[in-house]
């Protein structure tokens, strides 16, 4: 029987991360929780996992920058992508029906994306807690029939809760993009993909048109960008890192040229990965 | 004697953003605090307030996508923007020694930007807490001579609290930029300004090139741009929303002409203001 594989993420078990983790590579994996993100890196880096995954952007809040420095500081290669819907759930221990329910923990991020809900419930009371897996974890061990908590289904899964309500999130359209990472030298599993994507990370220095002609690498050989986002460098005021991914294979012919054209024309360079597009199953 | 200008923000009285309102107006203005950012947006709306000031970036989390989108609904005009370094204190009730503090409250993300001291002093107990400056606020309401608070020192001086130990975050290069809006009829003040800026939101249709075409609009007229940002349309994979500034004053005849070509080519464009750039004091 072949070894199951250890896949490192930040949170709790039973986070969103792990979702993400399940979409990528399945339910025969061993998801291995870390505190921080850069406990992730080093971890990966040390040997002591075969992968990890990490949220990188979400449709609220915007791009994970730690994890774009860790990226650039450790050297691992993305590898794959996905994305998973933060949907929200009530969990509570077994047997407690919603009419016990007094207090409700969650992390205030989370409480703070239920407002509807908890104006239509006036009844409960909010609780903040440092997790969202973590305060389901919580009532279990404490065996907590006055209470329960907010995480997304798979947290009720992992600790045998319950769920009591489903959706209770003010936006629907609320979605974390999350990367899976693999030490440098693995070699990749042979893949079918209709389009591929690759993330770069480079410096221009910020003169007029700068960001232009670095575009036009991309521009002149009709390949489609999927994002961009520059970020000021501290301390550098008049010098930008962007990050940028585009739709291509990174050793394909034509991405080979632009890069060798943009390595031109730019500071710095750092291809993060080279990846299958993430698409979503209907 | 004038009346005193209202500013409304999001957060508890002793908030990050109220040491921003104090940059962007001085101390003669009296903060209005919202418990959350649309209310923000409806309070300047409905003209109960002069001015609103929200966070739009930060250095480790990146941009608020939520106050852009109520940027686009409110329709509010930004007419200056600052920079918040966000540096916490740990703070205590008057009399409070350091050595009686057996638990420190904060909100999460507070919390695990101090990592390093909960490290170095690991007789503190952790506990999670709504908001920042809200803590300080519960300590001095109950008096507690057994706990303290992760917060800024602006929310000691709210409060009358003491400020036990300063620069417990991690990352000294930990940034918040925020931008103060006013109702659209408002007369703008009259200001000096060395540079000015312009903030855009704009919808191009995702084929090759597009932001590549968009961009000319300024680089052709050597118009330097200080922040660009893809943002995928949920719902519409192929259409991006870019949100863009650039260094000058959008009636300026170079910035009048750029706007206008760039109308030619995106779907939609839209300015949500333009104003002086933050210069930091030396």
């Amino acid at each position: 029987m072949p070894k199951r594989k250890r896949v490192a993420f930040q949170g709790e078990l039973g986070a969103f991360s792990q979702l993400a983790i399940h979409q990528l590579l399945g339910d025969q994996v061993e998801p291995v929780p870390c505190q921080w993100f850069d406990i992730v890196f080093r971890t990966l880096a040390a040997g002591e996992v075969d992968a990890a995954v990490i949220p990188i952007e979400n449709t609220l809040h915007g791009s994970v920058h730690e994890n774009y420095d860790h990226l650039l500081n450790f050297g691992m290669p993305i590898v794959g992508e996905t994305q998973v819907r933060i949907s929200h759930t009530l969990i509570a221990c077994p047997g407690v029906p919603l009419r016990d329910v007094k207090t409700v923990y969650s992390h205030p991020v989370a409480l703070n994306q239920c407002m509807k809900f908890f104006r239509d419930n006036p009844q409960f009371e909010r609780a903040t807690f440092y997790d969202t897996a973590g305060s389901v974890k919580m009532l279990m061990n404490e065996n907590r029939r006055d209470a329960a908590a907010i995480a997304g289904a798979i947290a009720a899964e992992t600790y045998g809760a319950k769920i009591l309500k489903r959706n209770l999130e003010d936006d629907r359209a609320n979605f974390t993009r999350f990367f899976l990472l693999t030490p440098p030298g693995a070699r990749p599993e042979p893949t079918q993909a209709k389009q591929w994507k690759t993330s770069l990370a480079f410096t221009v220095r910020n003169s007029p048109g700068a960001l232009f002609r670095a575009l036009a690498t991309l521009a002149l050989r009709d390949i489609s960008l999927a994002k961009i986002e520059s970020r000021p460098l501290r301390g550098k005021p008049f010098e930008y890192l962007f990050y940028l991914d585009f739709l291509g294979k990174a050793d394909d012919d034509r991405s080979q040229k632009a890069l060798g054209h943009l390595a031109e024309l730019a500071d710095s360079l750092h291809v993060l990965g080279t990846y299958p597009q993430w698409e979503q199953k209907r």
